[in-house]
């Protein structure tokens, strides 16, 4: 039998007890749930980045799967906690734009704020205290009607998939300094060139092996957006990108 | 039915392969126990940073846990290893002071000396070769009497919740460089104000959000002491602070 | 009854979701898999690094452990992938060298060549869509003839124990600085000296506790193998010590 499985995006690092914190609250509620982490190294509070990240787990994790998602410079605030349904997955995250880029790639979606409260929780810590027990709830088929309401509007950042060249960008820069793009496959399969602060880049590529070691080139990444990349380097490094730098297509 | 769960905290890193020897040991005698990382990230041979972070994991999770924690300078030295039990769960670690800050915030502890070995081990990994076999074998209830003995004394480090506002000393760091202190939320609670190297930063607030972006805050934390910290920013990079640092509080 | 293990040996660092992504693949196909990460700290592109690695966690693992190692630089070339056996554990890798170390201190492996792909698949990250379904296809015994096809050569670095003192070079440095050498427990043991860079480190400790404080000592290490470390310290940063030196034992 299949067992649940909760996925985790944080700005925690993993220096402290934050992220098991977080997976005692989950296991006490039941240990038979999967609990992976996706990443713990999201900036401190750049919701655009996790949001990425967080994108990318929808992209590959089976339905049915719940995605507690945590960069909450907002938390003790007044903004909300809410509940996304997208490609039969669940995502729990603060209404504060971390579900943007899977809403903006995937669509479909429907929201609604989580009103559930455990009787005591921490003022600074509702990762711990509310959106990790609410997923082991849902992994256990225990939420209630009135642990939830229904919304319309959720906060949204102010980022998209290119729909022209023109809106071409740097959205992620990953560990190995590869530059990836708001460029849908779809778009950048029919272009001729792409150039990067002023410098040609050469045509779409299949792999990285299509250019000598050392030499850049555009491909179409794992996640299926253009990507900027050094064959064996750093494109960040190499041609000075980073995240919100227009890329050339043409 | 409930799976065992066993917690590693260790100053090992995350490059080499020392955690996943661990784990195989663990596995290797049972591979229904659920492991859980609380960190490898404490600096090295810094146990009384290991001592901050293991008593959060305590506070945490669940009756029967076990938690295997290894910050070891003295590995092969005479120093003993011990299974401390407190708040209904199981420690397994050197007797070197890793256990003073659980002790000190939750008391009513018991203490053994761990006299099992195994046939073969090293004289620089007890983490792999001693404890975390020896935590299996409890999650699978093969202790025995002649393995362990009781003791009444054990190393503790000088380090203690602050009795009054003349104690207050900064004991941990985070990643987000939140400066948690020694101080009991009872005690903060009644007290007005807060001076940190010379600066006042108000009285307690109830969230991070009490002040604008970029000011200091004192606030109770998630673990249930007073906490330092700048609105969306660093308190130990903007204050200055650093662990073993004096808090003014009147 | 035992669940089957499979490890995870990369490079993607643990800031993307990268690594999420290759557990997706796995537990999509078996959410009884118990996977373990061994390293996702290898240099980016360190095949002899990983190698290093990737040995000590089939050292430790019970037989039966599916390792899935990815440091692939030629990923979209027509570079193989690989299944070896060996220690009566299995070890899918790109053919690049990666389980050289492995062969060169435990032996007796046999190599097969994997021909299935999958029917949809990237060409830049063959790890989540090559490698871990297939580890999850053979966890799940669904692995047929014609997925594989035996071979007898495999790419092989030029790395191995040292048959003779004069041999000895530092194959890895560790999160503490320790150095570990080529050179066997078996044939060190009956040395009578070490140097490093000139200076005499004494004859072999049985313990770090042998040595006083900041001072260095050779010891047979927890891989069995000859390493240098400085006690409380870091022999990488005190000795000037990096992967290739030599080192004297007489």
């Amino acid at each position: 039998m299949s067992r649940p499985i909760i996925t985790l995006t944080t700005d925690f690092g993993s220096a402290d007890a934050y992220v098991a914190e977080m997976k005692a609250a989950i296991y006490s509620a039941n240990t038979d749930v999967l609990i992976v982490d996706v990443s713990h190294e999201i900036p401190p509070q750049d919701v655009l980045g996790g949001s990425i990240t967080l994108e990318r787990a929808v992209r590959s994790f089976p339905a049915g799967t719940i995605h507690v998602a945590v960069i909450d410079p907002g938390v003790g605030t007044r903004r909300r906690l809410i509940r996304t349904s997208v490609c039969g997955q669940i995502i729990v995250c603060p209404d504060n734009g971390l579900i943007t880029w899977t809403i903006r790639r995937h669509g479909g979606a429907t929201f609604e704020e989580i009103l559930w409260r455990p009787r005591v929780y921490s003022n600074t810590f509702h990762g711990r205290d509310v959106l990790a027990p609410f997923a082991a709830m849902i992994a256990n088929g225990q939420i209630e009607a009135k642990m939830t309401q229904a919304i319309e509007a959720v906060a949204l950042l102010d980022i998209a998939p290119a729909m022209t060249p023109g809106d071409a960008r740097v959205i992620h820069v990953d560990h190995f300094g590869n530059c990836t793009t708001n460029v849908p496959a779809e778009l950048v399969h029919v272009l001729s060139r792409v150039r990067v602060k002023g410098v040609e880049i050469g045509p779409l590529r299949q792999t990285y092996a299509d250019v000598n070691r050392g030499e850049a080139l555009a491909i179409v990444g794992s996640s299926g957006l253009l990507e900027v990349a050094v064959r064996d380097g750093s494109a960040a490094a190499e041609l000075g990108l980073s995240v919100g730098d227009v890329i050339e297509v043409r």
